[in-house]
């Protein structure tokens, strides 16, 4: 489940990403980043980005975040660092356009055909990487939906990129207010998104190991939404690579 | 696509649904009770019946709603009769609970696989069965969310029955304090429930027939919401009928 190492420079830091190639491929093959939690580059994403070439057969690479695959480990450790990458646009576009570049670098991935994905915080990058690329699809799991271009107006930049979100209704992470905002803001610039709520879900559904973290009112594993998100995300993915 | 003719009596009235089976069935087949919208039994309700027999191999049920398949052609006609039927519970409850008895009583058909889905007034159907039933599943398409029941308390009916909307963001008729009534008694109830909302879209999706009353802002088909709605609905059928 390593895949291939990808190295590439994004905002100054030097980033080892994870390239996973499904077994056969024909011909120009779609592309997908994953773009893991807040906490860094962790085995959760490394198994989606395996899943995404091994079931759909797509070429996917598992972004770093924070630099040689760092991994924070405390919410008070992570949360300053968020708070000085979502303050700094440029920065944060970096981390998407960068590993962009890479993957449509690679043999074998057509270029044309690339689509972003995140989990929490990996969502939000991938939303703000939909203001400011071609990418096909932008799709958030339990996906922060404060998106910095996207509150400073620049929803406009989303273009045709597809957008969606898949979030807990009761994820107190993402409350009804935050949504409505992103709702909003995509709806006027006649973006084309999609956004799929789950009752009774939470934060962090598609990841077994939030359940570690003894919050279960904030943090915790959901089978069936971690389920139906990867098939409507599969059915996206399906649509927009056609 | 006119499938069998399967007569029942529901609400003493004389009702004429149209049964699909699959080519092939092999063994105890699922079943799918279908519900138009408000105008009755039409085209369009036949033609997805006929899609979840040949394309998903469940036996369908597209149920008559007004009796001798009766079709309402005007919105100032619909409205008095839906208003009756909507402050009737038992007589709404039995146009659901007798096309049910009806399609289990077929040959062929697994009686403890049965789910409902509808379109428009026929999804708000399909939630009021699900409150005095025990089907698998109620899905709506472009479904109210006012559903009788539900609002007078009974969403503990609902049970284990798996419920999922699939709603127009820009749908005038199912406005987003409605959708968040809907999403409260469901959760309060402890309902596994979702909802699916698409940007820039409004009511009828589902169908083409709607661009024909020249109001697009309130009524206008949408053929990515069709696809990706009708997706989703596969996913959580063959999820319920594992």
């Amino acid at each position: 489940m390593a895949g291939e190492e990808l190295r590439y420079e994004a905002d100054g830091l030097s980033m080892s990403g994870a390239l996973f190639r499904p077994a056969k491929a024909t011909g120009a093959t779609p592309g997908v980043l994953v773009f893991p939690e807040a906490f860094g580059l962790s085995a959760h994403a490394l198994e989606r980005a395996e899943r995404i070439a091994s079931e759909l057969g797509y070429v996917a690479l598992a972004c770093d975040l924070w630099g040689e695959r760092k991994q924070v480990t405390s919410l008070p450790e992570v949360m300053p660092m968020l708070g000085a990458l979502m303050s700094d646009v440029p920065g944060m576009q970096s981390r998407g356009t960068a590993p962009l570049a890479a993957l449509r670098a690679q043999a074998g991935v057509d270029g044309g055909r690339i689509a972003a994905l995140g989990f929490c915080f990996g969502g939000t990058m991938s939303f703000e990487l939909a203001t400011c690329s071609d990418i096909k699809a932008a799709i958030g799991f339990h996906s922060g939906m404060k998106v910095p271009s996207l509150a400073a107006g620049g929803a406009g930049g989303v273009g045709s990129t597809k957008i969606l979100a898949m979030i807990g209704q009761d994820d107190p992470a993402i409350p009804p207010d935050t949504r409505a905002e992103f709702i909003r803001v995509l709806t006027e610039a006649g973006v084309d998104w999609q956004v799929t709520l789950y009752g009774g879900v939470v934060h962090s559904f598609t990841n077994p190991e939030a359940d570690g973290a003894g919050m279960p009112n904030v943090l915790r594993y959901d089978a069936r939404a971690d389920r139906r998100s990867w098939a409507q995300m599969t059915d996206l993915l399906a649509e927009v690579f056609g």
